[in-house]
C-alpha cells in the first residue's frame, strides 16, 4: 500500500533555493498567465483560452482559436492557483478563480460535455477524433484542477463540473462503438484516479482502468478511427497514426521500452502506477518498473529530461540522447516527476526520488526564467544562437526564453508543479513522514492523536547540512512515530545524528527510518560532503564520448558563454585536476559556481580563415566556470554546453 | 570570355576508379530508372511518371499521382540517355527515347503549355503557384533534357516541344502580371541559356536574364503570390513564404550569404554565372564569386556536402556543420559542381575545380550504390543505425540506401551527371584543352585544322601518377597548342614531365599551361606524392572540435562498422602517429584503405549498464581502418562515421 500525498495546507516551504521559484508561482506567473489566458501580454501570441470559453457559453460572438487542447490552459491555472491557495490565501485571486469556474460551467453542455474546441467548432460531433482531439485529455486536466480547487477550498462548483463530464464519458466509453476507445493522449486516466479519491466514485476509477486495459489492444482503435464515417478530421495529418507515438503500439503490461511522445508516456505510466496500487496488479507494477528502469538506464539525459527528438517530441531508441537540437520538453520532466513520485510512494523507494528530485531541480527549474515571465518548452543540452533558427531542423530549440506559447502547455505545467511542491517534497503514512527532497520547510503530521510540526532548515543544494526539529505539545512522555528521512545516494560521508547524538546509517531503500517517541525540541541534523563530480556517461551514449559532464548533489552544471567567452565547443576539461567551488550570493539569486582547470583550441591558427585544413590543432591554457543548468539563460544571450570535451 | 564545353562525342572516359560508375549509367542506372518511371521496381514507391504522361496525353483514364514535380524523372532520365547515346550508341534505347518524347509531345498543350499536374489536376490554372508549382522547374529540366538529346542525336523533335514551351513562357512572363515573377525553385534559367546556346533564340537568353533580375526585388512576387485571387495552393502550406529559403530575400547582386534550399541555389548560382559571362557582367560574376567563398569557407562539409538542415533541405549559418543529422542532399552536390565548373569555365581558375572534384568524388559518388540500384537523397557525415528511425527529427537520414524515392530526384540527376562526366573532365578553347579531372581517358581536340588524340592514363585516386600522350597524324613539324593540365593543391612535390624532360612548374590559376608543337607519340606526365592526411576544421566549425578527418587526395576517407566494431564514436586517432595506406583490390572495387593507430574507450567499465557515473574512463589500444566515403554502405549495414575524435 502507497504512502499517502501530504495535504498541501499541511506542508510549507521555506527555502533559501526554492523560495524564488515558489514566490514566483503567487508573485509573477499566476498573474502573468492570467494575462496570458485573456489575451493581455504583449508581444506574445494570444490565448484565446477565455475567449474560447466565453463563445462556447454564448456570452459573446466568434469562433474558436487556438489549439485543439486550448481549454487546459485554463484548467492547469486553476490548478496552480488552488495549490497557491493552499499555502497563501488570496480573496482577489479565489474571486477570480471563482468567476473562472462559473464561465467553464457556462460552457458546459446539458449533457455534461465540456470542451471549447468541438462546441464551437464541431458542435455535436463528440468524440469523433480521440487521437487528435485531446477531448480526454482535455476533460483530464479539468478534473485535476477541480479536485485541487475541491480539496483546498472545499467548494463544490467546479467538481461538480467536472463530474458531470466525467459521468459522461463513463457511460459513453462502455457503449458499444467505445468498447475498444482510448485517448489519444493520456491523461484522463490518473485525474480519474483522482477524481475516485476525492468522491469514492468507483465507476471513475473502473473507466481510468479500462483504458490503460483497453490501450495497445487490438483492434487498435486509434489506428482505425481515420477510417470510422463519422471520423472529424482536425489535423488533416496525411500520415497514418504511429502507434508507438500513443504508446498504442502493444498492450501495456507487455510494454518494456519507454516509446513515442514522451508526456503521453509519462502520465501514462502514472496512471499505470496509481492503479497498480489500486487493484493490487503486480504485472502491472511490473510494467511500471521495467518501464522506468529503461528511461533512466538508457533514454534519459543526466538533466532528467526525456523524448529526444523534436519531430514528434518522443523518445527514439537506446542510448540515443544527442546533445544538438535535442528536445527535453519541460511537460515531459514535469511529467517524469509525477510518475516517479507514485513509484516512490508505492514502493518506498528512495531511488525513485533521486530521479523525480533530477528532473524537478534541472530540466522543470530550467523551464522558466528566474524572473517568471519567459519558459522553454524545450530543454537543449547545449546551445549556439546563431544555429538556432526558425524554418530549419534547429527551429524548435530556443536560446531565449520564450513568452508565451501559441502551444502553451508547459508555463501553466510549470506553474502547477511548483505550487505542488510540498507534495512532492514529502509523503505522509499513519504515525509517519517520508522527507523526500531536503529542503527548508514546516510540516504538520499527526503521530497517532498527536499533532506535530517539523520545521526544517536546509542549505542544499550548496552545502550538505540539513536539521529538521520537532515541535510537540507533548515535551514529556514524547509522540511515537517514524520520520523517514532520505539519505541522497550523492550525499558523500553522510553523518545522521538525533540530538547531536550520531545515528546508524542502516536505510532501507534509500530511507533512515527513525523510529522513537519525538519530544518537543528534538534535533535530526544530517550533514555530508556533496563535492562536485566530473561524470562520465556510459560510452553506449554516443553523443558523449569524450565528453564530461559537472554535477554537484542534484544539480547539474554547464558552461556559459558570459563566464567563458565563445566557442564552448573549443574548451576541453582537463579530467585530473581537482573542481573547486566557490559561492557567489549576487550571481543568478545566489549560488555555487566550479572551476575548472582547461583547454582551448587555439583560434589564433587559423586567422586565414581556411576551414579544412592538415594543419596541427594548439591549446592555451584557460580556467572554466560552471553555473547551474537549472539557471542558464539568465544574463546575456549566449552559448550554453553541458557535456564538455575531457582530456586526459 | 568562358572556355567551351567539350562535346562529349569528342571525351570517352576509361578509367580504373570511374568505369564502375559510368558503365553503371548504361548497364544498371538506365534500364532500372526505365522500370522505375514505368512503376515496374519491386518494393519501392511507384513513380507514376509515364502513367501520368499518358493520362495528360489523353491515352488513359485516371488521376495525376506523385509530386507536383514528378514529370522532371522522365526529363532527367532522357538527358542521361543522350548523354549516354554519345559514347554507347544504343538503337533499342534511342527508340524507347524517341517513344517517350513522343509521348511528352502528346500531353503538351495546345498552346505549348507542357506539366501534366496541372494539365490533368488544374486544367487552365496555370502559373498560378510558381512558390511551390514547380511548373518553371520542370520546364527547365524538360529544356536541358531536349537540348542534350538535340545535340547527341540531332533530332529535333524533343527541341520543337520545348521550344513551343519555352515561347509561350516567354510571352506570358513579360505580359503586365507576371512582369516581376520568379520561379520558386530555379532550373529554367540556365536552361534557358542552353537552349539559346544551341538556336541562337535571344529571347531565351533575356528571359534567363530577367528571371535572374528580378528575384528578391520589390514587390515580391513570391511572398505575395498567396494573396492572388487566382493562387492554386498546392501543399496547403499555412507557413508565410520563407524568402530566404528560395533565394528571394535579396537582389541577387547584394547576396553576399549563400542561403536557403541548397539546390535552388546552386541553381540559382549557376545561371548566375552564365549570365555573367553572356553579358560580360562584372557586379554579376563578383556576387557568384562571394556567395561561392561563403560556400567553401563557411558552409561546406568537407565532403562537398552543402545544405546541412534535414527541415527545408537548407543552408543555415556561418560554421553550423553538424554532422549527425545532417543533410547535404546528392543533388545539391551536382549543383555545387555545376555551379563550379561554369565558374572554372569562366575563369580558368582550377581552384574551382578543386571544390567541384570534391563534390563529385565523395558526396555525389556516395549518393548512389555500387550496383547502381540504390540511392541516397541524404548523406549522412555519420550514422548509427538504430537512431535512423522514421517519425523522428532523424526520420530522412537513411543507413542503408533506398530503392527509388516517392520525390526522386536524387536518383536521375545522379544519372545525368555521371553520363555527362566528360564534360566535368575537360574544356577546350581554341587550340587549347584544359585538363580538369586527372583520370583516364581519350580526348579529340583540333589544334587549328589539325584533329588530334590525347590518351590520359591515370592511377588516380590511389598514386598520383599520370600520363598523357598525344596521337597526331601531323607527325613531323607538330600541331600548335597548349594542354593545360591541372596541378592539384592535394599534390605532394608534383613533377611534370614532356617526353621525360622535366618542365617548369609555374602554373597559372593551377594549369600548368604547356604550349608547344605537339607530335605524335609526345607524352606528358604528371607524378606526386599523395599521402593520406589527417585534417582539421576551423575551431569555428563546433561540430568539429577535437575531431579528426582522413584524406588523401580528392577522397575523404570514414570509419565503417564492418571494419572497426561497433561503436565508433568510442573510438580516438592519434594524431602523432603515421598513417598506413594499402591497396586491397577484392574490397569495394579496388580501393586504398588507410590504417592509423588508435584507443578505444573501453566498455568493460559500464558492464553493470550504468549510465552516469563518475568513474574515469579507460582506454585500449586498437588500429583503426578508414575506407573512401563515397563507397560507404556498400557491405553490411552499420556505423559509419568521418569525423572522429582525435588524441594527442
Amino acid at each position: 500500500m502507497r504512502t499517502y500525498s501530504i495535504d498541501l495546507a499541511d506542508v510549507r516551504i521555506d527555502d533559501a533555493f526554492w523560495n524564488k521559484y515558489i514566490r514566483l508561482v503567487t508573485k509573477e506567473i499566476i498573474p502573468y498567465q492570467w494575462n496570458a489566458l485573456n489575451d493581455r501580454v504583449e508581444d506574445a501570441d494570444p490565448s484565446h483560452c477565455i475567449s474560447n470559453f466565453q463563445i462556447a457559453a454564448g456570452l459573446k460572438e466568434g469562433d474558436f482559436e487556438g489549439w485543439v487542447f486550448q481549454d487546459t490552459d485554463l484548467a492547469k491555472w486553476l490548478e496552480a492557483v488552488a495549490y497557491s491557495l493552499s499555502y497563501e490565501p488570496n480573496q482577489e485571486l479565489e474571486a477570480q478563480a471563482d468567476a473562472a469556474i462559473e464561465l467553464i460551467g457556462k460552457a458546459q453542455e446539458e449533457n455534461g460535455y465540456l470542451n471549447t474546441y468541438f462546441s464551437i467548432k464541431e458542435p455535436g460531433k463528440q468524440f469523433k477524433n480521440l487521437k487528435e482531439g485531446h477531448e480526454l485529455y482535455t476533460a483530464g486536466h479539468m478534473i485535476e484542477a477541480a479536485v485541487a480547487y475541491y480539496k483546498v477550498t472545499g467548494k463544490d462548483a467546479f467538481l461538480k463540473i467536472v463530474r458531470k463530464n466525467a459521468d459522461l464519458i463513463c457511460d459513453i466509453f462502455h457503449t458499444k462503438p467505445y468498447e475498444n476507445a482510448v485517448p489519444g493522449h493520456e491523461e484522463i486516466e490518473l485525474a480519474l484516479v483522482k477524481l475516485y479519491e476525492v468522491t469514492g466514485e468507483k465507476r471513475y476509477l473502473q473507466m481510468a482502468k479500462d483504458f490503460v486495459d483497453r490501450r495497445g489492444t487490438r483492434p487498435n482503435y486509434l489506428s482505425e478511427e481515420s477510417s470510422h464515417l463519422d471520423f472529424v478530421d482536425v489535423w488533416h495529418d496525411a500520415n497514418p497514426y504511429v502507434e508507438t507515438y500513443g504508446q498504442s503500439h502493444l498492450p501495456v503490461r507487455q510494454q518494456k521500452t519507454a516509446e513515442g511522445h514522451a508526456v503521453r508516456a509519462m502520465y501514462l505510466y502514472s496512471a499505470m502506477a496509481d492503479l497498480a496500487d489500486a487493484y493490487d496488479d503486480g504485472t502491472l507494477l511490473e510494467a511500471c518498473e521495467m518501464l522506468y528502469q529503461n528511461v533512466i538506464g538508457k533514454r534519459m539525459y543526466i538533466t532528467g529530461g526525456i523524448g529526444s527528438s523534436g519531430f514528434m517530441e518522443r523518445f527514439t531508441t537506446d542510448y540515443d540522447l544527442p546533445n544538438v537540437g535535442n528536445y527535453s520538453e519541460s511537460c515531459a520532466s514535469i511529467g517524469l516527476a509525477m510518475f516517479t513520485s507514485r513509484m516512490a510512494q508505492i514502493t518506498r523507494d528512495a531511488s525513485y526520488i533521486e530521479t523525480m528530485e533530477r528532473a524537478l531541480m534541472n530540466t522543470v527549474l530550467s523551464g522558466i526564467a528566474m524572473d517568471g515571465k519567459s519558459f522553454f518548452y524545450v530543454n537543449p543540452m547545449e546551445v549556439w544562437p546563431p544555429a538556432c533558427m526558425d524554418f530549419t531542423s534547429m527551429g524548435h530549440v530556443k536560446a531565449v526564453r520564450q513568452k508565451w506559447f501559441g502551444c502553451a502547455c508547459c508555463p501553466p505545467n510549470i506553474a502547477r508543479t511548483l505550487a505542488s511542491l510540498g507534495e512532492y517534497a514529502s509523503f505522509v503514512d499513519s504515525n509517519q513522514i517520508y522527507i523526500n527532497l531536503l529542503l527548508g520547510a514546516k510540516y504538520s503530521v499527526k503521530f497517532g492523536e498527536q499533532a506535530l510540526t517539523l520545521t526544517a532548515q536546509s542549505e542544499l543544494p550548496w552545502n550538505g547540512k540539513y536539521a529538521l526539529q520537532i515541535h510537540s505539545a507533548d515535551a514529556k512522555s514524547g509522540t511515537c512515530g517514524t520520520v523517514s528521512l532520505r539519505i541522497p545516494t550523492y550525499a558523500v560521508h553522510p553523518v545522521v545524528t538525533v540530538n547531536k547524538e550520531v545515528v546508524s546509517l542502516e536505510t532501507e531503500k534509500g530511507y533512515l527510518n527513525l523510529n522513537r517517541y519525538w519530544k518537543d525540541g528534538d534535533v535530526i541534523e544530517l550533514s555530508f560532503e556533496m563535492p562536485p563530480m566530473l561524470m562520465h556517461a556510459n560510452p553506449l551514449v554516443r553523443a558523449d564520448a569524450g565528453k564530461v559532464c559537472i554535477v554537484k548533489g542534484p544539480l547539474v552544471y554547464c558552461l556559459e558563454e558570459t563566464d567563458n567567452g565563445e566557442n564552448l565547443a573549443s574548451l576541453y576539461v582537463e579530467e585530473n585536476t581537482p573542481l573547486e567551488e566557490f559561492f557567489e550570493s549576487d550571481l543568478l539569486g545566489g549560488v555555487t559556481v566550479i572551476k575548472a582547470k582547461g583547454k582551448r583550441i587555439c583560434g589564433k591558427d587559423w586567422i586565414d580563415g581556411a576551414l579544412y585544413e592538415p594543419r596541427p590543432v594548439t591549446f592555451e591554457d584557460c580556467e572554466l566556470t560552471f553555473v547551474p543548468y537549472c539557471n542558464w539563460g539568465n544574463r546575456k544571450t549566449g552559448e550554453m554546453l553541458v557535456w564538455v570535451n575531457g582530456m586526459h
